[in-house]
């Protein structure tokens, strides 16, 4: 068993190592947004299935599916106005401004852990949605060739690669520029170059159109009906997945180079700035090529087959590995941001301590190995079917966007009521000059890092506080944020009203059954170390031995046992035997004068053949008997040399050890006796 | 988990319960012969199954199928060898001649324990196949009609009856009379009739025959071939599975009434009769109304079909489900059979001890799951087909039946010898006059029982060796069990040459792989014994104690240890904690004055995050520093008050006190300290 471990995860790492990589921006964009631009790889198609089922019942009507233009760009907008939201927090939290911590922070512990529910449901389902976006671009590509029935295993080949993924984490990925960097860039280029190529040849040769005769694919749970708002908006709701995956550089902030958050927060205009771009061109084409969503393959492998013909056809293939590659990247991502929201959650006593260890390999194994475990059932109870997953993603997303907002709002608030305090103790110059040398303010103030934290134990002069007030721009921030909160909270209310009986509602349960798991985690820990602590501990009374050897017969771990209770309580040992057959009790009786060591032997009657009740009931007897002594019960016990050879022993003392250790005020000591072969 | 126990199978029985009820011939015969007789159930159809092959080759040649008579009466006269030969065995063991201790008391261990290990293959067996062909006498009723889709669903039906009759053995089913007399003797009067009403019917219409347009099936596994002497062996060798459980009367004389051997030999010879007669009456009548094997209706169901028509119709289900009872109850048998021979073999130290140790109810629960466990795995394997597991039965039962006989044959060989030498050695009547009265021989030399086991200290008189070589008649017994050892061996040998490739290898491999099993776990408990004796044991040293108490960090739970530690020890106490964490350790020392008990408190480094390595390493640097001492350790342990907080903390003690079993010369305390709510 150990020997695979190490084979498969390789030798500990020492704890010194746990060190941070700065990245630069470049290298940044291609760490932080593998999640957030691979969706573009099933948004298009998402919305396309929902108006699938007004085109069928308008029969066969394409104006239909040219729907998905204005959608998109409702789609976009609400992606800008996240973007931009973002950015606020990005230089409000330069250590990492995760929504669990905004929330936590702003609006009290249970907005926080709301906040953390729905995101650690939102990373397994990010996992899970990828992977099989990702399965879908492979199997994709097979479609048509004698190879199509590779898209029958669409759950193994998912399972597969969440299992690679897993061990990978698990030995310790770094989120290394070199692993990222690649694939990441490879897509962007690529998709969007298949952008570009498809609106030059559409213009060149507007004839062009997706084949007819195929399995039309209309969303799961939707039945042909006319295209009204309610319709649009359920496509807008499955459109918004392309907006997950966008927060994550608020998480990663201290990953940057300095300064941190201007690098994050360009990176992030860039990302955002790249997705639109990406989303909104794959939309358009698939308006214009009139691409309909298929039985086995995905939109974008359906127009990359339809513009890139004759000597580009391997650039077909390129975009669907690229596009493949992205995915799983994204899926990595979770498996980095999951095992640290849990260590959080951990750290602060709502999960488990467990998740807050790091393994040999100083990862968050147990987190890692979660995580794998729920998005892989996910896979496979969903057959493997992104559409199928979409309609529960992106909820726990949306919630957490809401809640984080909110509390960024409450955050200026605070800020904009202390600096008008400020402003109210603000002194002059001269009245504090000589204090200010020694607290260092002054680079605190020049900087636009957090003044709020940094006020100082002296108060300002005047002219400091309007610093301060210019390069906070709290009013500002305010409103960006407020508009934020009520976008993302409009956009969540539209979700449960569309994607709730669709699968939505699994969430919306979900998180309240976490929430209530988290607070009665967090109130045992709070009772144990209340009961653990130290204080008002009075000294303990001294107390007196008695000791009781359970006994299985006379042989040498027996002996030793005995001779081990002696030297601890010379005069108050007992050798307790249960009759489970007169005949082997009679020997016993007879060969206790020579190797009982001259210890009391007491023999208690069994008539169901237990071991354990007659035993207890002793034990119970002799503390009733004198209430203030201890009681040891010392357990001989012989070692079996080779493990298999435990199998042809009873476990009695293995059992009577568990059984023990809920019976308040006694020690268990364990003698063992050490076979050889 | 303890309550849903007692749900299912009552509440504890007492030792002294444990008492045997007496049979009469009549109850006795239906305890004893419900797995013998229910075999007619199947075993004309298995032989159909193969002529099948020849039936198909030979361009549908009605013929073919006559030869079921000739296969029959063959297989009736071995029935009648092997009964005539184990009432050999009833006279000669009068206390229970199971397979297993004839071989071993006559031919030695190794051919026991393969009789042992054939029988407990072929008990196994015998729970699939009865319970297979149970529930095709279930499922046959419901063809041609629209509950016919029940035949899909045999392995289902089949591990609910294992289940079943699992629990209610588990609950401890007395072998009553009231459980089996009444479904043996209805299905015997049934079955009996049946056969009686066929023929008459046969007679006053003998047009009746049956359909012809049926689904015919072949033997698993042959393909169409002309009827040779191989094919016919091959049937005869499926047919004989009609011998299997005619040695279950052997096993069990002492449940029988005053005088034990004769009852139950005369038993035997009555089911030997009546299975004989229902055997050759089934091939007969399925000659007779010209039965062809059917994929998905048993012969018995067809005939009774054909010839319960009209108002007599009933009787066809009555026959059905008087043959499913049986069979259950056939299965049953090996219930009991299974456990006691598992449980003679674990008190010779050839099966794991909890083997031998019966459960609350007083029956052996181990032997009584495993059955249950295996039966189901081949019942589930075999998709519920008894044609299928048949090729597998019988071998285990013709080995042990050939192992039985010739250990018979050596046991009259004894006898005969001991009988020479006695009167060699015999002395006149007078001699020992006076001896005679005291010994009390007088009775035991009337009686015919055991005349070998009964020899006098004292010589006998020549007169009294004539009466005793006169009773034991070992010249004629030899015979007897001479032909039964032949016969059985050679029917073994056609088993191994027809069935192999068709299954029986398996059984053939299985067989020694046991046999192994048996040999590897006797000498594991020799050696055990062996190095646990008490022989030569010199009076033990006396030993210093040093403790050492691993903390991690300070609480009442470590206080209590530490206090603990110093009873025993009081300046040996040294507590160790694992640096993890620079702070936390900085933070401990500050404590330690205050709650250290005045301990010596040793802080160890651990780059690789491990805390047993560490705290191992240093176990050893004690052990070698002074290696006279015996090094207690005392692990401070907190035990939550309800189970499942134990996932909400590392299981560190658990593990340590896992890993610390294996360390010599280390006793492992447990202080817990208990946790309210």
């Amino acid at each position: 068993m150990a020997s695979l471990k190490r084979l498969l995860l390789g030798s500990p790492i020492r704890t010194a190592r746990l060190a941070h990589e700065r990245l630069t921006k470049k290298t940044a964009l291609a760490v932080f947004s593998s999640d957030a631009l691979s969706s573009t790889a099933y948004a298009t198609e998402e919305i396309l299935l929902v108006l699938a089922a007004a085109f069928v019942a308008q029969k066969y009507d394409v104006t239909v599916f040219s729907r998905v233009i204005p959608v998109s760009i409702g789609i976009a907008t609400l992606l800008i106005i996240v973007a931009i939201s973002y950015r606020q927090t990005i230089h409000a939290y330069p250590s990492g401004g995760g929504s669990y911590i905004v929330a936590k922070d702003n609006l009290g512990t249970m907005p926080g852990l709301i906040a953390a529910a729905s995101l650690l449901v939102d990373y397994i389902l990010t996992v899970s949605v990828s992977i099989a976006a990702g399965v879908a671009a492979i199997t994709s590509t097979f479609v048509g060739t004698r190879w199509a029935w590779i898209d029958e295993h669409r759950v193994g080949i998912g399972l597969f690669f969440i299992a690679f993924i897993a061990l990978a984490n698990l030995r310790g990925v770094r989120e290394s520029g070199a692993l990222f960097a690649g694939p990441t860039y490879a897509f962007i280029v690529s998709f969007i170059f298949m952008i570009g190529y498809g609106l030059v040849r559409y213009y060149l040769s507007p004839h062009i159109a997706a084949p007819n005769d195929i399995e039309l694919k209309i969303a799961e749970g939707y039945h042909p009906q006319p295209l009204t708002w309610f319709l649009l908006l359920a496509a807008f709701s499955n459109g918004c997945a392309a907006l997950t995956g966008i927060e994550a550089i608020s998480n990663g902030i201290p990953a940057f180079k300095q300064p941190e958050s201007d690098n994050a927060a360009k990176t992030l205009t860039v990302m955002a700035a790249l997705l639109a771009t990406m989303f909104i061109g794959t939309s358009v084409m698939a308006y214009l090529y009139k691409i309909h969503p298929h039985e086995h393959e995905t939109v974008i492998s359906q127009f990359g087959r339809i513009i890139f013909t004759g000597y580009m056809s391997w650039f077909y293939y390129l975009v669907q590995i690229t596009t493949a590659a992205i995915l799983v990247l994204a899926a990595n991502t979770s498996f980095a941001d999951f095992p640290r929201l849990s260590s959080l959650l951990a750290r602060d006593r709502f999960l488990p301590r467990q998740f807050a260890t790091r393994g040999d390999r100083l990862v968050f194994s147990n987190g890692i190995i979660l995580l794998a475990v729920f998005s892989g059932i996910l896979v496979w109870a969903f057959g493997g079917e992104t559409s199928r997953l979409i309609p529960l993603y992106a909820v726990g997303v949306f919630l957490s966007f809401t809640l984080s907002q909110s509390g960024m709002v409450v955050h200026w608030w605070k800020e904009g009521k202390a600096l008008q305090q400020m402003r109210r103790e603000a002194v002059t110059e001269k009245d504090i000059a000589i204090t200010r040398n020694q607290s260092g303010l002054e680079d605190n103030v020049t900087g636009k890092l957090e003044p709020l934290r940094l006020i100082p134990s002296t108060p300002l002069t005047i002219a400091e506080v309007e610093r301060l007030e210019k390069s906070s721009h709290w009013r500002k921030s305010l409103v960006i944020n407020g508009i934020g909160a009520l976008a993302t909270c409009i956009v969540l209310i539209v979700f449960i009203a569309t994607k709730f009986i669709h699968g939505a509602w699994v969430v919306v349960a979900l998180v309240p059954v976490l929430v209530l798991m988290f607070l009665k985690i967090h109130r045992h820990y709070v009772e144990v170390a209340r009961q653990l602590s130290t204080e008002g501990l009075a000294p303990l009374q001294p107390f007196d031995h008695e000791v009781i050897v359970p006994i299985s017969g006379i042989h040498r771990g027996v002996i030793a046992a005995l001779q081990y209770a002696k030297s601890i309580a010379p005069h108050h040992v007992t050798a307790v035997y249960v009759n489970l057959d007169d005949e082997q009790t009679r020997r016993l009786r007879e060969k206790w004068d020579q190797w009982g060591s001259g210890v009391n032997l007491v023999i208690v009657a069994s008539p169901y053949r237990s071991l354990a009740r007659p035993l207890f009931n002793y034990v119970d007897r002799v503390r009733r008997g004198s209430p203030n002594v201890l009681i040891t019960i010392v357990l001989p016990e012989f070692v079996p040399a080779k493990w298999w050879q435990n199998l042809l022993h009873n476990q009695n003392t293995l059992f009577l050890k568990g059984a023990l250790l809920f019976k308040k005020g006694v020690v268990v000591t364990n003698v063992p006796y050490h076979l050889e072969h």
